[in-house]
């Protein structure tokens, strides 16, 4: 049998909050099995490109990348959030470490094709080393990874986190027996994002594409649910969103991604 | 017999320089042996504090680290610099790997206690653990640290990046035959600051408590001295200054550090 292996991904506005953060990371320790958390930056990046006089730009959700943004991106994700969360952890006894993608060559991106948009220095995944990730798991460390990978060539690039958590997710899976679970400020997938009590406990992908058509889902949620879909089409079994609050409980608090209807 | 493990701490103007950076990376991976690069920050930090329009505050060389400070200090070196530099050594095929204190607890430290100044979020190194360090060792991984610290409940620290490299130098000594190099931008310790070929081939103690009375070693080369006389008190045979450039021939070129002077 498989050992379990829980990769979290936590988003943005919960960084955003120190206390938030630090319950966020008590919960989390006390969760069984090896883990892995994954995490993007907040509003911190924003507010230095702000602070710099760099426009931040965004198509679909998803930042334009150019040098100037990548160094900030790199230094926000990598340096100060990255850092923050070892160092909390390790105040929680926990051994933490520090990642981003270039580091162990855990994983490797391609630079985005510019086809009708040009993203800039956005990394598109093309490989995850799984004898690295192994060796970190095996000796007990809880690996924390930013979303800033590289292309064996020397250059830096800046990939979605929720694309990091899905493509992890989808390596580890042959070894590990893998839940992989998306942590954001709401309690889950929203029939009205207006109701926090109006949770969708099952998604699948036709119900996901039918209510991307109407526009009940929307915006930044599209990606995210498209990453948590192809994690379960590569065989991820347990996928969920919920509340960073909830992690505990995110089997009855949250959405379930499922490839198909449940059949009764 | 130990095997042996070769630190080199790598100072602020090559990195400044993209080509240099990359033309001292290539020879240090050519070197024999076990390795661990240690690294400043260069002049990035400064640049990013005068944008921000924070003024850096240095006191016998060494900078005052306030919450904005420390914020820039952990983005630019542990952030920008040290994943360009993980990035180079992967382009180069090596599994490099980087770090701040924090990371797996390799180097924690306290905050300096305020006395005539106070140094704000610096921190002096307190434990260093050896069993993580061994762990990448014996893994193949060549670490790359930066001088960002922690002190074990969740505060980051500011650490000065020669004494970290002094400092894991004489812990590591107990399990290895440790080299320790110092490399900047001179040829080493010269006699004359103007003269790039008065090198100092040899420093002892007493000639270095000399030189420091008299003027001819001043500034920041003062607390890297220090640092490098501390880890060769704690049993580091070989302790050299040189340049980057020159560290296929260190030996020959640079500043070799002695406690006595020599018996001939």
């Amino acid at each position: 049998m498989k050992e379990p292996v829980t990769i979290i991904k936590i988003g943005g506005q919960v960084l955003d909050q120190r206390q938030e953060t630090i319950d966020f990371l008590k919960k989390l320790i006390s969760l069984p099995h090896k883990k892995i958390l994954i995490h993007g930056g907040g509003k911190l990046a924003t507010d230095l490109a702000g602070r710099l006089g760099i426009e931040t730009k965004m198509v679909d959700g998803r930042r334009i990348t150019d040098t100037e943004t990548l160094k900030i991106a790199t230094m926000v994700y990598a340096g100060w959030t990255n850092k923050m969360l070892v160092a909390d952890l390790q105040a929680l006894g926990i051994s933490a470490l520090g990642l981003c993608g270039a580091d162990l060559n855990l994983v490797e991106a391609r630079k985005r094709p510019v086809q009708e948009i040009d993203f800039g220095w956005v990394g598109d995944v093309s490989a995850v080393d799984l004898r690295n990730w192994t060796l970190l798991l095996e000796n007990g460390i809880l690996p924390v990874m930013c979303a800033i990978t590289h292309d064996g060539n020397g250059q830096l690039l800046n990939t979605n986190a929720d694309t990091m958590a899905s493509e992890i997710a989808s390596a580890l899976v042959g070894q590990y027996s893998v839940k992989l679970i998306y942590c954001f400020e709401k309690k889950g997938v929203l029939f009205n994002p207006e109701d926090e009590e109006s949770v969708i406990h099952r998604l699948d992908k036709k119900d996901f594409d039918l209510l991307k058509t109407n526009g009940v889902i929307s915006k930044g949620m599209i990606p995210k649910l498209e990453n948590a879909f192809k994690a379960s089409a590569k065989g991820i079994q347990d996928v969920y969103i919920c509340a960073a609050r909830d992690i505990y409980q995110y089997q009855s608090t949250g959405t379930q991604i499922c490839l198909f209807p449940n059949p009764d």
